[in-house]
């Protein structure tokens, strides 16, 4: 790769012609690696090859330290373009040219149909659009409270650019000053569907400008030398309003230097077929003719015959603050706050130990216009430099409060469970992809949000927050356990999510009428709680639903004499699957939470009920996020293929055997 | 109410006295309202007050027949400002202001902290911001295609303009050429945390410039007569370019009326205590002095311990349209499609039936740029005009399509599912509770995706879905059960759910070879379809797994001589509960799916599994959507007080005595 940085202010002719030998290179790279796997995007990824290269050719990056904290990041939101972005990683040395097309969209490899931060050099998963550029803008975010001098790119389609959530996003960078951002659309005027001034007419130029906006045109995207002054002017802020970020807004073709694909949008999404492939491996002058052309298809089409190529994969380290976590506060029933003001005061704390003067914020606290409800008002009081308010804009937040979370900060993010699950879920969804490491606190849960009616209660947040493979879960009962949990949630990387309720429901007690949580008690991720015991039944609850349960174990006492056990399952993920079994014993269970009786506690603990003999249950199915391949290899790997499912059937009958001596069925 | 039409061009005294009456008595009861709740939203009721009495004033609506076809549309989008449309409802007829006084946030009253259209004269229930403008775009595009005159306005907040959904619908309302749509600003420049110039800045009439739309200042939305002369232009679409959509700007005063609490963002959400509201009630001419206020108010306090007053609902029906069905299609092993296709030629089949030449269309075809991969190709080609490419903009499309399915159509909205359900999750959820009638058939659906790889493997829709109370779901084996499913979907109201891979997955059929789900085949929601016998264990599959459970079976029976039976789970929801426990009797129950374990129909048979002796499982928690109401009332109706919780383990632990007869524990 070349190494030219931004000083000079015109490339000269070695430049061009190192590019130039570069992009004829990735060329032929994309047309083999979408036609070997006999899909992907090879328009897109022609349309924005003079742009990768420009930008690798002069951003500060390294392939032998892909995360170091000074680099220039390259978000890819328009994640589609996967081919493009890995043939030039490939020629910048962060990958060879041959574990990518050995390895392109096959189950197993790290080289899936849209980018992976598996891949090294690669900052952020996308290819469900118009997240990457948030994600863009807490990157540039994150290295300006460092005082980085980094520029964060990030490169979007056009198409991308109806999605919402890019309006909310480029406002949040016009707030918080992000001159240290660089957008680039890739203006080539075709999408999936067609044109799209027929899909769905938008002015782009004139979004940008009102949302705030430097917008420089780039009037050939396939002109090295007007791609690198225009990206230089970016960069060095030669620009109207250099107090504001810019985009460039670059016209390109799609399918460039393969013409009679150009400007033709089935191969946005369509790789060649052979004899086209060939064709295109001679225009860019890795075979001499079509008969060599179909030589060197077929040699790679044999070799992938084989298993993909092992991949030594990085290790996704980053950057993690040291949280000095305080000490836990002591609340009794006559001092005790409410959940979320506990939480807000555990925030406040956490500020003002970690968030020194002088020095980058550790702690940082994002919400949606509700920082009065949500209880940020002491994080901002103690060090506002480190709250953000990020208005009515919930999608663009959760995504660049988790990229946030991924480049060494702990970043709370706060609003009502309605936004932060409900509405934002897919966004979450792609920060767990990403291994951020959020912290999800929402207030309001449940019906506690009473008054605001059923468009605002969030009685399903346990359903959908099963979804997500990596996030964590816990649901406390009352201010101390909030404290205690706020706590471990800030000093445990990883996502998490912590549900609390509206109103004020007091203070767990013991039966000596102790604090139950104060003091020494400390929160463990998979243990649930048996405040009381009782041999005729066992109440399940969570949250404020745990003080009801305790008061129906007097009620029942006094009415039946009945014994009920009361549990807390105050960590709903991991599970404490064997305090369902333990709980079970008393012959009856009953699960209270108020949370829909579908994909919540209840579900849970039927879930591990259902695992008690006389009947053997296996759930084959996804238990984990998979890789790009052909769906017959991901349902091989998931043991979803017949003799997948042939083997765990086998392996439950033979369980279930020793109980069947007669070798027959139930019936 | 007045009623004025946009005839004059001017209001005159008579109607301007008469608006200042109604202003006065509607701003004396939204004081009323929120303080006797104690909660609310009085400031932007009454930034919105003077717009809301010119609209009541001069649009085409009749509380008698609140539903009537030509009538002009409201959507108020800021659904938090209910104080306000109740009060103004309540003055033009379609409620008594009694009724408002009495039930406002009250548990088991229509009249919820957020408008519901549980109260007559509310098109859509709001309070999730953005959405409503999108169902209001939905509105303008189903009176205009029915060639209906009525125009829809709709209402936003300042700082609603920051959801970039706003931005989405506002493309869509300017492809479909929405001249009948009129949308206002109530431009107070507050919003919860403070003003909106600081909580997130934002130039709002050049974004609406920058999507295509007339803008129209209002300098003073507090004037009648220039309201109405402003809403006259748009209505009458004098306007720089009348063959786009108007967007009228109202300069407001949150508060407006009560000269100490204007302009403070704090009465955004909150009611003023009863010396304030005294005070205002004075102001507004509804008491002579304070005593006399707070007399006014103590009787309504009073009034309000009883029950709210019973509430006669109107029936919330819609027009539905009648459809021919059609003939299902029969596929065989060597004709079959992808299911996908088979997806493709019902709809197309539907449309030939339904939408005629010079009529309006009845089926109508959505969707986000994938009109290829979503096989809606045929009815595009077939019926044009009822085929709607939306561009990448999932969140607004749902919300449209949401609307349209709840205006007498028949509406399809596809995506992938990861774009069709994650994404979206929360705006089905409010469609849902708008009780809408969409159908909502996703493709590429789990790892059928393959090669697109993680970001796109929709393997937790099941566990989303299972949170709106009132989808449907279906997911079907092959074409021939497709083809079916999609004819029963389209000819049954409500909302539904249908999950199709990507792959070509093959036809399932019986032992001798004939296709199992063709000829007189029928899809009954609630029902499994036992394939195959087998005493040994039960493969319990759905969609693509059918086959390759199938296939296991033979395996098995080859390899061990196992014999399983395989059933077909076609019917999510309602889920067949007892083909659950008669798989059961085999003691060996596998399920297959290529979506997670958590949440789909393993978790579903797991819950199913969990309800067999010994062990007694009762879940308490929330089975719908609920009220607006105080938490405890809430926990009340839900079976969640103390009292609740113990009757319930009362009467679990009386279910379980007779197994018990010692009385003792399971210990």
């Amino acid at each position: 790769m070349l190494r030219i940085g931004w000083e000079k202010p015109d490339l000269e002719a070695v430049d061009l012609e190192g590019l130039e030998k570069l992009r004829r290179e990735c060329g032929a790279d994309i047309v083999r690696m979408t036609t070997l796997a006999t899909c992907g995007h090879p328009g897109g990824s022609l349309s924005c090859l003079h742009i990768l290269l420009t930008l690798y050719s002069n951003m500060r990056h390294d392939p032998v330290a892909p995360l170091d904290p000074e680099r220039d990041r390259l978000v890819v939101s328009n994640g589609h373009i996967s081919p493009g972005v890995y043939s030039v990683l490939a020629r910048a040395g962060y990958v060879r040219p041959e574990q990518v097309l050995l390895g392109f969209r096959r189950a197993g490899s790290p080289f899936g149909g849209h980018v992976e931060p598996k891949v090294p050099g690669v900052e952020w998963a996308t290819g469900n659009l118009g997240q990457g550029f948030a994600a863009a803008v807490g990157s540039a975010l994150a290295t300006k409270l460092r005082g980085s001098r980094a520029t964060t790119f990030c490169l979007m389609g056009d198409g991308e650019q109806q999605k919402g959530q890019i309006s909310e996003a480029r406002r949040i960078a016009v707030k918080f000053g992000l001159t240290n951002l660089v957008g680039i659309v890739d203006r080539n005027r075709l999408q999936i569907g067609g044109k799209t001034d027929e899909i769905m007419p938008q002015n782009v130029n004139e979004e940008w400008e009102a949302g705030g906006w430097n917008v420089l045109d780039l009037e050939d995207g396939h002109d090295f030398g007007l791609v690198y002054k225009t990206l230089r002017r970016a960069v060095r802020r030669e620009v109207d309003r250099p107090d504001r970020p810019t985009v460039v807004v670059a016209r390109t073709v799609m399918g460039k230097g393969i013409p009679f694909i150009e400007n033709d949008h089935k191969y946005h999404g369509s790789a060649l077929g052979p004899a086209d492939a060939g064709k295109a491996l001679v225009l860019f002058g890795a075979a001499a003719d079509p008969a060599a052309a179909a030589a060197d298809l077929a040699a790679w089409t044999d070799r992938r015959k084989g298993a993909p190529p092992a991949w030594p994969l990085p290790p996704r380290e980053t950057a993690r603050a040291t949280l000095d976590p305080g000490t836990p506060v002591d609340y009794t029933p006559s001092t005790a706050p409410d959940m979320r003001s506990a939480y807000g005061k555990v925030l406040e704390d956490l500020a003002k130990r970690n968030n020194a003067t002088g020095a980058p914020p550790k702690v940082l606290a994002f919400t949606c216009d509700l920082e009065e409800s949500v209880k940020m008002g002491g994080i901002k009081k103690a060090t506002p430099g480190a709250f953000f308010e990020c208005g009515v804009q919930e999608h663009a937040t959760a995504s660049v409060a988790g990229r946030l979370s991924h480049e060494g900060y702990v970043v709370f993010f706060s609003t009502f469970g309605v936004f932060g699950v409900d509405e934002v879920y897919n966004q979450l969804r792609l920060n767990d992809f990403n291994e951020a490491s959020l912290k999800v606190v929402c207030t309001h849960m449940g019906l506690s949000v009473g008054e605001d009616g059923p468009t605002h209660q969030s009685v399903d947040y346990l359903a959908l927050l099963g979804g997500l493979f990596g996030f964590r879960i816990a649901i406390p009962a009352d201010p101390n356990q909030t404290d205690r949990v706020i706590r471990h949630v800030a000093t445990t990387p990883g996502n998490w999510f912590v549900g609390l309720p509206r109103a004020k429901t007091g203070v767990v007690v013991n039966s000596d009428g102790t604090p139950r949580y104060g003091g020494a008690w400390k929160y463990v991720p998979g243990e649930a709680d048996r405040i009381a015991e009782g041999s005729d039944a066992a109440i399940l609850a969570i949250g404020p639903m745990v003080t009801n349960a305790l008061e129906a174990r007097r009620l029942l006492k006094e009415s039946s004499g009945i014994e009920a056990s009361v549990w807390n399952f105050v960590s709903i993920e991991p599970f404490p699957a064997s305090a369902v079994i333990e709980a079970a014993r008393t012959g009856v269970v009953v699960t209270v939470e108020d949370h829909s009786v579908w994909g919540g506690l209840g579900t849970r603990v039927a879930e591990r009920l259902a695992m008690v003999p006389p009947i053997v249950l296996r759930k084959l199915g996804v238990r984990g996020y998979q890789t790009s391949g052909p769906y017959q290899d991901l349902y091989e790997a998931a043991g979803l293929s017949p003799k997948g499912i042939a083997d765990a059937v086998d392996a439950a009958v033979r369980t279930a055997r020793p109980r069947r001596p007669n070798g027959g069925g139930g019936k």
